[in-house]
């Protein structure tokens, strides 16, 4: 072994509409990539084949000193993270027990990891991304529900049994909207729909805004995207949903803040993609929610890896420990 | 060193009132105890004074193959433990920016550790209580305000600089009650002031109820215990009361469980010693607020050191390591 060997791993980030992979270094940049759609795919065995064929296609121009240590996966659903197992994922049918990192290791002999797309996402931006000064920090994720990550003495912590950081199920009212999990966990407020939900009844009960016009018009064109859209030009409506959803999300950040004392908050998914608009009045929300013992040590900050955080940080589980 | 030697340590509990102290083995076991009135004394020398004369006293029996370790001291306020230093005292004037660790070091040439006094109850539980069986426990106590501790991975957490923990402040409710803290803290709607506030609303106007038998008819005389004893005997607004605490607690138990998936909740304090009133109905609501995957497999137990927790943990500090 030369001194000079280098590194990389496979990093998988699966997807409910797409699987993507990619070939990552040692320092967290990506050499190759590759995709796949994963509806169409029956089961778990076309699946591999599918995997096994990608990978090989990003390792074939993959130079003579780098040495391939394993493959990571981030996968949207419940995992033990210890057996490298599923349980269910939440929008792919036929994943319900599989013993996936040990289907990895057979077929292609490397390590394996597996981990719910939230914490790899985590992973990626306390490593690589924006967490990476950071020994405690919490990661959030804003999209179709409110993920969440925790780097705690600068490991994930997983909890009892690879469940934790739920954070879109904690409550921000006792007496809020019910669901499966619960009553008043902030995603039954600030997910894409509820978003998307609050402009349309607003537009459709008349009232003015130029989301309307970003929209083409059209009601079904509304988006959390389009809404940014109209507040960055300063509509009203569009400005008011923003401050709604950093009010929400304020509450549960102070709660995790006087649990945790995190030293940062990453924030990203879709919803933080709007920057500013979303940033100032979470910041001015979150400090009318937080002493100034917890509020003058705290940084919140936007992750950094975008689109690429889940297989950045999928590969980086397997240079772990 | 003889193999047979054995190890004690002072644990000081310094609450707003009392200052208990206990010389305590490596089994968490009291070998003698003292205590002195907390008013009174003026500023941290005569506290030190006091302190020593009682310490010399627990050790005044101590058997020879015994060794004195150190000296560890729980107080009720913000501390850096890592320094051993105590920002302020919630209730005790005097006690702002005190390095009580070095102080109690160059006094007695031992080492000396200095934690919130929750966190020294929750190593005492986690350590020799209810939390011995777990790697993952957060401890709640209900008293005057709520306090939480959190061992993670078999070591209390403490956070960016030592104020994790305040479990006290999480919200229940965004538009809930406003205090210095936030808005909807969970120990503005169940501290042991709240309760009462409570029962005597409902009595004041005119409300049937054996409360106020118990309470030898002084509406004055209500108190959190008292409303137990009442709830004991079937009391309505009695019951009440405490399915509104339990409520109000299990959604907070709920958001810490969706964010750390403990393995057990273990709750101490005053309120708690009314046992199953109390923990009927925080497990009622609580599995109507978690989903199974998380309400299977959490443990929910009474704290088990009672008010030997505060004086056992603060030993156990300086056993750590």
């Amino acid at each position: 072994m030369s001194e000079n060997k280098q590194r990389c791993a496979i990093g998988i980030d699966f997807g409910g509409t797409f699987v993507k992979l990619a070939r990552v270094n040692e320092h967290g940049v990506i050499g190759s990539r590759a995709s796949f759609a994963t509806t169409g795919l029956k089961g778990v065995q076309a699946w591999l084949d599918e995997v096994q064929r990608h990978i090989e296609m990003l390792l074939a121009d993959v130079a003579d000193h780098t040495e391939w240590v394993g493959i990571g996966v981030g996968v949207p659903g419940f995992v033990d993270y210890a057996k490298g197992y599923v349980y269910n994922l939440t929008n792919v049918p036929g994943w319900t027990g599989v013993a996936l990192a040990e289907k990895l290791t057979e077929r292609f002999g490397k390590t394996a990891r597996v981990d719910n797309d939230v914490n790899a996402m985590a992973i990626g931006e306390c490593t690589f991304g924006a967490g990476q000064a950071y020994q405690h920090a919490v990661f959030i994720t804003l999209g179709t529900g409110v993920g969440g990550g925790l780097l705690l003495n600068n490991k994930l912590y997983r909890g009892a049994s690879s469940m934790a950081g739920e954070i879109g199920h904690m409550s921000i009212d006792r007496n809020g909207i019910e669901s499966p999990m619960g009553k008043g966990g902030v995603e039954q407020y600030i997910g894409n729909r509820q978003i998307v939900d609050y402009a349309q009844k607003q537009l459709a009960a008349g009232r003015k805004s130029t989301i309307l016009d970003v929209a083409e018009g059209r009601l079904d064109h509304v988006s959390p995207k389009v809404i940014a859209h109209a507040a960055e030009e300063g509509d009203a409506l569009a400005c008011e949903v923003f401050d709604y959803v950093a009010d929400c999300l304020a509450t549960i950040m102070a709660s995790v803040a006087y649990l945790l004392q995190p030293q940062a908050f990453i924030i990203g998914g879709g919803v933080a993609a709007a920057g500013s608009i979303l940033f100032e009045p979470l910041r001015k929300h979150l400090a009318a929610r937080l002493c100034s013992h917890f509020m003058d040590r705290l940084v919140i900050k936007r992750a950094e890896l975008g689109n690429d955080a889940g297989v950045i940080g999928a590969a980086t589980l397997t240079f772990l420990e």
